[in-house]
C-alpha cells in the first residue's frame, strides 16, 4: 500500500467507528486489518469499521444509491446495518463533499436506507419496520421482568417498568425463554419518565444488553424496539435516553426513523509502517 | 481554540498514548480535555496523554534538556514518568524533526532521563536505579507466591516461579503485606524461561497487576524490577516478555535501561467542533 490511508474516528451515542474513505476501492480491508484498527491498544480502537465505497460493488447494484456502507464488526466479520454507524456514515458523505446535504439514500447489507443530514450535526435514518410481538420474561440481577418481543429484523425483548434502570446488574446476560429466542435476543430495560421533551409523546430511560456483546452504551435498533413497545404499536415519537446519549424515534405504521448525533472526534492518516506490519503479520 | 490541534496516537508494548505537540504552549490541556481524549468511546482512547512542551516550563528549568514530557493519566491527573510513554515521546521528537536522532535528554516530572532513538523504531530509555529489597509474599487466585520487594522509585513485589504465568487469575488485586506496602504495590509474576535470546543473560515471561489500575499489558518499571530480581542485584541483560510485547532490560550498578518498541499508529487533527464541545461542557 503506497498511498496514505485516511480515516475519520467518530461515534453515534458512543457507539464508535473508524471510517475509511475508499472511493476508488484501492484499500485491501482484510479481517486482520479490521481487528487491528478496532483493537483499543494496538490500533485506533472502535466497535467497528465503516468503509466508504461506491455502491456499484454493493448488493444494491448500480441502479441504487451512490455509496455503500461496507460495515465490519470489530472481530473482522461483515455486519449488516447499524443505525448509529449509518448516522456517522451519512454525515461523513456530506462533510467530505461526496454527497449533497439533505436526503441521501445509502446502500447497506440490509438494503437501501434513506437518511437526512441536518445542519446541527444530527442525522435522521430509516430503520425499517418494528413488529411488536408477544409477551415474554427476562431475569436479570436475580429479578424477573415482564417484556414484549419486538422484531427490527433482529430480535429484541423490551422490558418496561417503574424501577430505576441505573440499579440493574447487566454484567451477565439476562436469562430469557430459550425456546422463544433460539438465536439469542437483545434485551432492553426501560423506564418511562415524566420529563417533558418538546414535540415528543414519551420519554424513556433505557439500558441494553446486546446478544454476544454485553451491555453497550447505545443500540439503534434497541431504541426503536423500545419506542415501539412504549407506543404499543401506535404512531408517535419517543425520546430514548441511553447511557451514550439521547435519540428520537418516530414510529409510523410500516417504518421507524431514528434521529441522533453523529460526532466526529478526529481525522488523519494511518502510519504507513504500522499498516505494513499488520499486512505482513 | 482557533488553530487545528494535531495529535499522534501510538503505543509502547500496548501501553497507549495520545501525543499532543505543543511547542509554543498554546494548548489549554485541562483535566476534562485529558479525560475526554482518553475515553475509549467519546474520544480517541488512551492510557494517558503526552504533551510536548519546551523544557523552560518544566521543573528541570532552562539549563536542562530542550523538551519536557508533560504526562497526564487518563483520569486527568499529572503523572511522573512512564518508560513506555517516554519511548514514544523520544521517537516523536526525532520523527517530527524537533530533535536530532541519537541520544536525547528529556525532562520529566521524575527528573531528566536520557534516551536513545534507534533507526529500527526501538528506543532505549534510562529508568533509574533498581533497589532490590527484602522477601515478602503475595496471594493471587487462591495461591501463595514468594516475592522480592524492588523499588524503582515506585514500589514493586516480584514473584518468580516455575508455574505458567498465563494461568494466573489477576482479575482481582493480589493480597500483599499491608504493613510492608502501606501505599499499595505493583505485583509482577514471572517465569524464567529457557528461550535463547541473542546477547541476553535471561528470558522471563511476565504479567503485572498495577496498583490502582488492574492487570495491564506492560509496565516499564515492572519489567526493570523483574530483571533486577532475576539478576539478584548483579549486572546483566534480561529479555522480559509481557502480554504487550518484549522489552530488554539492562541492569548496571546504579542504573537500569529499558529498550523496546515505540509504535506510531496514526496522526491527524482533532475535530474543532468536538474540541469546542469538550471545552464548553
Amino acid at each position: 500500500m503506497t498511498r496514505p490511508v485516511r480515516y475519520l474516528k467518530g461515534h453515534g451515542t458512543q457507539n464508535d467507528f473508524v471510517l475509511l474513505p475508499d472511493p476508488d476501492e484501492g484499500l485491501d480491508l482484510t479481517p486482520a486489518l479490521v481487528r487491528a484498527l478496532c483493537d483499543r491498544r494496538v490500533g485506533l480502537g472502535a466497535d467497528g469499521v465503516l468503509r466508504v465505497v461506491p455502491s456499484e460493488s454493493s448488493p444494491a447494484g448500480s441502479d441504487g444509491p451512490t455509496w455503500f456502507m461496507d460495515h465490519r464488526n470489530a472481530d473482522g466479520s461483515t455486519a449488516e446495518m447499524c443505525g448509529n454507524g449509518l448516522r456517522l456514515f451519512a454525515r461523513y458523505l456530506v462533510h467530505s463533499g461526496l454527497s449533497e446535504p439533505g436526503e441521501l439514500r445509502i446502500a447497506t447489507r440490509a438494503g437501501v436506507r434513506r437518511t437526512e443530514v441536518r445542519g446541527d450535526g444530527t442525522v435522521r435514518v430509516e430503520m425499517g419496520q418494528a413488529i411488536v410481538g408477544v409477551r415474554s420474561m427476562a431475569r436479570a440481577g436475580g429479578r424477573e421482568f415482564a417484556g414484549t418481543a419486538v422484531s427490527m429484523g433482529n430480535p429484541h425483548l423490551v422490558c418496561l417498568g417503574a424501577w430505576p434502570v441505573a440499579d440493574l446488574d447487566l454484567s451477565r446476560p439476562p436469562e430469557v425463554d430459550g425456546a422463544m429466542f433460539p438465536d439469542g435476543v437483545n434485551v432492553e430495560f426501560g423506564t418511562v419518565g415524566s420529563e417533558y421533551v418538546d414535540g415528543v409523546d414519551s420519554q424513556v430511560r433505557m439500558r441494553v444488553h446486546e446478544r454476544g456483546v454485553g451491555e453497550t452504551r447505545a443500540c439503534g435498533t434497541g431504541a426503536c424496539a423500545v419506542a415501539a413497545a412504549v407506543l404499543g404499536g401506535a404512531t408517535g415519537v419517543v425520546a430514548v435516553d441511553q447511557p451514550g446519549g439521547r435519540v428520537l424515534v418516530e414510529i409510523e405504521g410500516g417504518n421507524s426513523w431514528l434521529t441522533g448525533p453523529a460526532v466526529f472526534v478526529a481525522e488523519g492518516t494511518l502510519d504507513p509502517a504500522w499498516l505494513s506490519a499488520i499486512e505482513q503479520a
